[in-house]
C-alpha cells in the first residue's frame, strides 16, 4: 500500500477552506480516494483541548511567543495522532490550515522569525510539510463581508484584528506561494464553490486513478 | 531600585521543594526582602491552564515532544506575565521547579535533546536563567516515602515512572549542578526542614542586606 497524499488548504479568513475541505474530500471520493478531513488548530483531542485554550479568553491572553509555542505543540499532536497514521494506512489527509498559517499569521503578521516558527515545527512534527497546499485567495473586502455573513464572532474578530494585519497575512502567503512553487497551487476563491472544488481536483490530476 | 533576585528550587519528587520555597520567603521577609512564591508548570493564569492540560487525562497522552512544547509554551507565559515584572519591581522571585526540571524530567529522563529543550527556551523566555538555583538532593528511597505520606496521586505517579526513570532524573540534576557551580547550590534534603532553609539563606548571605 502506498502513503497517502497530504493537502492544507490556506488562506484568509471567509476565503472558504472548511467548505472546501468536505467539497474535496467528496470529490475525492467519488474517484475511489478515501480522504480524512481535519483542520488546525485542533483535529487530535489534544490539540482541540489546546485550541479552546488558543481561541478562549480575551484577545492578548497569549503573547506571541507563547501562542506560537502553543500552536507547535498543537501540531506536533495532530500530527502524531492524526495525520501520519491516516498517511501510513494509504488515506489521503486533507487539512483546513497548517504551519503555513502559523508562519502568516504569528510568523510574518505577528512578528515571530518565519525560521523560529520552522525551526518548532522542526523540532514537534519532524518538519512535515503537505505534499500540495491550496492558497485560496480572496480580496480582503469580500473574506471581511463572507465571515460577516457566516457568524457574529468571525466578524469580530476579524474587525478587531485591523485590514493591516490581514493585508499582512495575504502578502505573507502570496510569498510562500512564490517560494515553493511545487508545493503550492493558488486557487482563485471568488469563483462560485463547485468552481473552487473543480480547480483543485484538476490540479491534483497528476495524483488521482 | 535594582533588579530583584530570582532563585529557583529544583530535584526530585518529595524533596521538600514547595514547603523549602514558602520557608525561605518568609525567612527573607524577616531580612527585609520581599519575594514571590511561584511554580512551573504555572505560576500564571495561562501557564495553570497549560498546566492542567499536562496533569489531566492518562499517562502518556502527550508525546515527549508536545508535552515539551507546552512545558515552554507555560514557562513563556509565566516569565512574562510573573516572573520579569516582579524582578523588574525589585523584588525576589522563589520559583518551585523552572527549566531544569524540564532539560531533567522530559530532556535527559525522557529522551529530548538538553540542546533542544534549551531552544525552545531561548525562544520563549529569553533564555531567563535563576541567578541560583537550589537542588534540594535525597536518596530516591526517602524521596519515594516522603511522596507516599505526602498524598497517594503523587505515590502512584512516582511508582508509574519507575526507578530507572526517577535515578536519570537525579542523574540528570547532578550533572547541571557540576556543569553550573556559580549558579547551582547542592543542599542536603534529608536535614530537618528549618536546616535545609537555613542552608539555602546561608548560601544567599552574599546578597543579603
Amino acid at each position: 500500500m502506498s502513503r497517502g497524499r497530504f493537502l492544507s488548504l490556506e488562506g484568509g479568513e471567509g476565503a472558504g477552506k472548511s467548505t472546501q475541505a468536505r467539497a474535496l474530500a467528496a470529490a475525492l471520493r467519488e474517484r475511489g480516494v478515501e480522504a480524512v478531513v481535519t483542520r488546525e488548530p485542533g483535529g487530535s483531542a489534544g490539540a482541540e483541548a489546546i485550541r479552546a485554550l488558543l481561541l478562549e479568553g480575551e484577545p492578548g491572553r497569549w503573547s506571541a511567543r507563547a501562542e506560537t509555542l502553543l500552536f507547535a505543540a498543537a501540531r506536533a499532536d495532530h500530527v502524531e495522532k492524526v495525520i501520519r497514521p491516516a498517511l501510513d494506512e494509504g488515506r489521503w489527509v486533507i487539512c483546513d490550515r497548517f504551519v503555513d498559517s502559523t508562519r502568516a499569521y504569528q510568523g510574518v503578521a505577528g512578528g515571530i522569525d518565519d525560521a523560529d516558527v520552522l525551526a518548532l515545527h522542526a523540532f514537534g512534527s519532524e518538519g512535515l510539510l503537505p505534499d500540495r497546499t491550496f492558497l485560496l485567495t480572496l480580496s480582503l473586502a469580500l473574506g471581511a463581508e463572507r465571515s460577516a455573513l457566516r457568524d457574529r464572532g468571525a466578524s469580530d474578530r476579524f474587525a478587531a484584528r485591523g485590514s493591516d494585519f490581514h493585508a499582512a497575512v495575504a502578502t505573507a502567503f502570496a510569498h510562500f506561494a512564490a517560494a515553493e512553487p511545487e508545493r503550492f497551487r493558488r486557487i482563485d476563491a471568488a469563483q462560485p464553490p463547485e468552481a473552487v472544488t473543480a480547480a483543485m481536483l484538476a490540479a491534483l490530476a497528476d495524483w488521482l486513478p
